[in-house]
């Protein structure tokens, strides 16, 4: 039985990447050994980073003057990472899910945090428009994640900080459409759902931000230092990093980011209209102008039910479609890699099983 | 043309362990998705979590009172973690190689860091007996790595700290013969030399140190946290960690670290026996009773004569013998993977090049 693999991270890759990798395991490039087994200073290892760097660069467009480096610890490090260089007098955090409160956890370690504006009181359900944001004027920067994995709400637009650099974590619907990268100074992303394995951490800088990194910074905290070392100040994830690589070569076939961000919105719509035509079997989470083309997160009319739709999913080959563990229901993942033709056998899948337990 | 890899790290991998990843890279246990796009929650994963968990404790004897964690960052990260948590009054640290420099560095920006043995202006050649060391009676802890790639010296033995807590950077040696974890604090280890690819960092540390980390620590910088969520407080490298499992069965199959210790013992003796007996031509870096079994670090007569030597070698299928570029020479790196027909063959090319050109 095939596998429809909706897990929301680590996920699906696409399937003539690992093929490839599967092929090259034993002798990247005929070179006789694995690229698990090579000095990340050799020659073959360096083209490998510049790949993975070049397509990275090319298919979000990003300018001259900004750094692509892959790091370790998720987006989880970068959490800290960010206010232990750049927050010195205080900073605005604007909050539409878990993964912008715990964000704003670990800042508060380091200095004043202000949350400009929280959805939580109402659920996590929304995103605000542009013009609902008010930046404090002196914040070294603004935080946002631009969607939330766990509730299932997404950023339309980049948010523009009016001057004040913006800083966004994109771990989840990075390379899924097209950005302005202009509109920020740092984005980062946990390589695990749309660019690679878990293990490596986009991070795209802008370069007057690396500047402001404080001296006597930890050298493995310190975006200066890295950069400077073009991400090789240790040793990086090589394995992850010639993954990445290998799906940048797999998006850029397939058309780019453009071409990606019109298949996903193909495949949330076939998910969200079956949730919208259930009569009331099926609820969105999300309020729909907020709808993550990534996450679709739903519910049924009861705990039991839910229950019992992942059960039967799972013996179907629906993988992975059991909410996250802090908010319960349904969320069907659909990053990049996830074949259109398996939202239609959801969809299938979720019309018989609403028609049997109505 | 089959290749020798005497890469210092990344390093070379047991061809077993990368055949079977080769063959699950696609299927899992015949799950029908990979290991790298599995949930890290999952059951499939947690099994996979506690095949290197286990395999780590039981390889290395590790008793119930230590946890096994798995981290990201490298070593380097480790040198900044360790006095983020435990240095509050100072810390004795020996230094005996350039990763004990590198540490020390970090450390400094923590706090009072005393030095109490460098052997930096003999050249790194030797490493102190244990009644050469006269630790500060008030350290938090005492500082040292037991084998230093670069450099090629190693320590014979487990140091004893005399009550005083000892943090050990065992990167390069770990799991090449059996250890007395009991004399230790804590044990770091970059995976990427004798434990899997990079990208992973293993850490064992004692129940007792975990109650030492400060309040209010960066979560991902914060050992009590990692190891209350068993190394899964963010997404690990998950990957990696399903490398160990397959590195520790691949041990384990081989006779434990026991059996690898007498095996490294005979590739070490075959390459220094040709050093000792080649008239001069080759000079080992290390004082004789400081080798290293698994950096076997040398000179030749000339600079010349080196470029020329690893020049040779590579075009003959031995790769990965340029010494580090911070010191130069040859370096041959035979972690427990090396094969020992491996070090024959390189000692065979070594009589013939030293007879050609002396």
């Amino acid at each position: 039985m095939g596998i429809y693999n909706f897990s929301a991270g680590p996920a699906i890759l696409p399937p003539e990447v690992l093929e490839k990798a599967q092929n090259e395991l034993l002798s990247l490039n005929g070179i006789g050994m694995s690229v698990m087994e090579i000095s990340h200073r050799s020659a073959h290892f360096a083209r490998v980073l510049e790949s993975a760097e070049n397509g990275i660069r090319e298919l979000l467009e990003v300018p001259e003057n900004y750094k692509i480096l892959f790091l370790q610890g998720g987006a989880s490090l970068q959490f800290s990472m960010i206010p232990m260089n750049f927050l010195k007098t205080a900073a605005d955090y604007v909050v539409t899910g878990a993964w912008g409160e715990k964000a704003v956890k670990e800042a508060r370690k380091c200095g004043t945090v202000n949350v400009i504006l929280s959805t939580k009181e109402s659920g996590f359900r929304s995103v605000p428009a542009q013009d609902e944001l008010n930046f404090s004027q002196t914040a070294d920067y603004i935080h946002y994640c631009s969607n939330e994995t766990i509730d299932g709400v997404e950023f339309k637009y980049d948010l523009d900080g009016k001057g004040i650099p913006v800083v966004c974590d994109a771990s989840s619907n990075i390379l899924s459409k097209p950005i302005d990268v202009e509109k920020y100074a740092l984005i980062y992303a946990g390589a695990q759902k749309n660019i690679g394995p878990s293990g490596v951490t986009l991070v795209i800088i802008r370069d007057d931000l690396l500047e402001k990194v404080p001296t006597n910074q930890f050298s493995m905290l310190d975006y200066r230092a890295i950069a400077a070392n073009d991400s090789m100040l240790n040793t990086p994830n090589t394995w992850g990093i010639y993954l990445i690589s290998l799906v940048c070569e797999w998006l850029k076939a397939k058309g780019g980011v453009s071409a990606m961000a019109r298949l996903n919105e193909e495949k949330a719509k076939i998910l969200y209209d079956a949730i919208d035509t259930s009569d009331g079997f099926y609820s969105g989470h999300a309020e729909k102008k907020a709808r993550s083309l990534m996450n679709v997160t739903f519910r049924l009319p009861s705990e039991n039910l839910e229950k019992q739709f992942v059960e039967e999913a799972t013996l179907s080959g629906f993988d992975g479609l059991k909410g996250h563990r802090s908010v319960g229901g349904i969320r069907a993942s659909v990053y990049n890699a996830f074949p259109k033709e398996g939202t239609r056998a959801l969809v299938e899948f979720m019309r018989e099983f609403a028609h049997k337990n109505d």
